[in-house]
């Protein structure tokens, strides 16, 4: 099993990576000193393939797990969803030392998180992530939230787990396009971070395709490490934080109007991520050789590059973009590349170079 | 101008007491360093009244206010009316660094407080309590949140915020039975912290009743510091700051039972504070006298000191004081009184006894 310390003070704690980690649910929740009580948050999609294998782990343990099932997708980061998982909680008496389990991708995480930072006032909760994406991205850090209509995420908090399990058994599962998406926030740690990692993914990407338990484990556990690092040194993004935020900046606007469906979380990313190497080359002097190896990376993962817009449409991922939490006086500030593994936050873009390189 | 300071480290506040402060409040916020625009949420008893003159100030300092206007009420303390907010300030396209203004009684700042902990992760928020009860407990110490159909206060956060601004002149505009139940929480101070606070207000209750502007001063700073020195020592409510909740076990399920708004929030924990009084009779010795006392200067500002419930409604009441977010391991704990000045908390109180010091 490998471990990853999440190191925030009296708020810091481990994230476990390893096969076959959900049947040690129930005993790793039993350390945490937590109530008998708690409540499994899971979605559609999840529920029937691995919430009773939780529950039984959680009471051998001595847990009285209730299961929250929610709709599979997007749609159930809703304020009327979160309010769904209060009356549960609320009719099932769960106290303040019970707590929340987030079984799932980023969506549970992200609705499960939130209701458990104000349920309340705050109870505990422990991310067991899915996904790949959830397991290198969204299940750590503490960043847990809600939809607005008005855009992504508007709504939430920065609230810390108790606990992070990342079964990896859960990934041989994953439909082929949902985990291709998860890779494109792995290549992401990669451009931001870790020049290393991103020469090893373009190295060993058939493996990585092919699911190689070992080199699948070694990966997302050097992501876990590296957002780690990132969060311990700015838990709540007023700095470097805002690096993880590479290529999402586009991304997110291309999910907003495409109405938060029509593509997957890291498909939208990799759009953004060319972008937003196209954009660092023409601010930050990225070479064209580099911006290259980001775009035939993405590509050889099977994710879109590009995205046709029309007029119309790129005026509205204009506005999109204004409502993204890092515009700041109305201006909205990008994480560019200055070469793979080096980043710099807080650039200004002009809107028309955002158009032009769009149209490209 | 009279200046409490809440000690929470990074997150530590000041809480400023005079009359006339409200013309003050765009200068105090000027300089928090707080980004230009903000949400001013209020209530439609409050803005015909004050929210006027709050905008000319955070005009007149250079800040650009949006008014939000919610119903008056312990009903706009709801997950719907919090979604609204969020739509307003997504609607006017309120950044990371905008901030909220709460005008009102203790709704307005809990809704408020709320809103501004979880729009975008948490903006910033300042507190300009109107009424008694907000000045001295509900705008100080970060607890914020709504209600849920199934209790009170069941959603929130502990979100402490940048200024409180208790403005005094607020208080001679107060319906007279607001300002009597705002009261209720002066006595629970010297119940459960000052001897001598429950001294002076015994002797000089008619100049309290009559609204003399020197006591009142000097009675919220004091009631402010009390209550800072005990959220400064317990900001999440793991030990001490339970003190707070004396008489409110009982007087929560009062306002639970009987639908919220039949009694305001004093009046119901005046009873509550009654009840919990016999009960630390029974338990923690608390000698008939004091008991008398402290019903007598409740009795004598006008407040409900006893409360006649059928048997049906009594069990209501018990099932009510379940869903208390202090329950633990399904036992009600309550605070009670050794001595009037000293109280004690986590007691556990048998149900029988409840019962029988209700039916009294």
């Amino acid at each position: 099993m490998r471990v990853v310390k999440v190191p925030l003070g009296s708020r810091s704690y481990s994230i476990l990576i390893a096969p076959a980690l959900l049947e040690r649910l129930g005993a790793e929740c039993r350390k945490l000193g937590l109530g008998q009580r708690c409540a499994i948050i899971t979605d559609t999609n999840v529920a029937p393939l691995l919430a009773a294998r939780a529950e039984e782990s959680l009471t051998a343990a001595g847990f009285a797990p209730l299961r929250i099932t929610v709709p599979a997708g997007e749609k159930s980061k809703s304020i009327a969803r979160v309010q769904e998982c209060y009356q549960q909680l609320a009719a099932h008496r769960l106290e303040r030392k019970a707590f929340v389990v987030a079984l799932g991708g980023g969506v549970v995480g992200d609705l499960a998180g939130f209701v458990a930072a104000t349920y309340l006032r705050g109870i505990a909760f422990v991310q067991v992530p899915t996904t790949l994406l959830a397991q290198v991205d969204s299940s750590v850090g503490g960043k847990v939230g809600v939809n607005l209509p008005a855009g992504k995420n508007l709504v939430g908090a920065f609230y810390q787990p108790r606990l992070v399990l990342c079964d990896l058994a859960a990934l041989q599962s994953l439909p082929e396009r949902e985990f291709r998406a998860g890779l494109a926030e792995v290549i992401k740690y990669g451009i931001i971070y870790d020049a290393p990692l991103f020469r090893r993914l373009e190295r060993e990407l058939p493996k990585i395709l092919a699911r190689d338990a070992g080199v699948l484990a070694a990966v997302v556990a050097r992501c876990c490490e590296i957002k780690a690092e990132v969060v311990g040194q700015d838990e709540t993004e007023s700095g470097l934080r805002a690096i993880l935020n590479f290529g999402h900046t586009i991304g997110h606007a291309i999910e907003a109007i495409s109405g938060y469906g029509k593509f997957l979380h890291g498909e939208a990313i990799a759009i953004g991520m060319v972008a937003a190497a196209r954009l660092s080359a023409s601010l930050l002097g990225l070479s064209a050789d580099e911006v290259e190896r980001i775009r035939a990376l993405l590509a050889a993962t099977g994710l879109p590059v590009a995205i046709k817009l029309s007029r119309t449409n790129r005026t509205r991922l204009g506005e999109a973009m204004k409502l993204d939490k890092k515009v700041s006086a109305g201006e909205i500030k990008f994480v560019l590349a200055r070469k793979i593994g080096a980043v710099e936050y807080g650039q200004k873009v002009p809107a028309a170079l955002i158009d032009m390189v769009l149209a490209a």
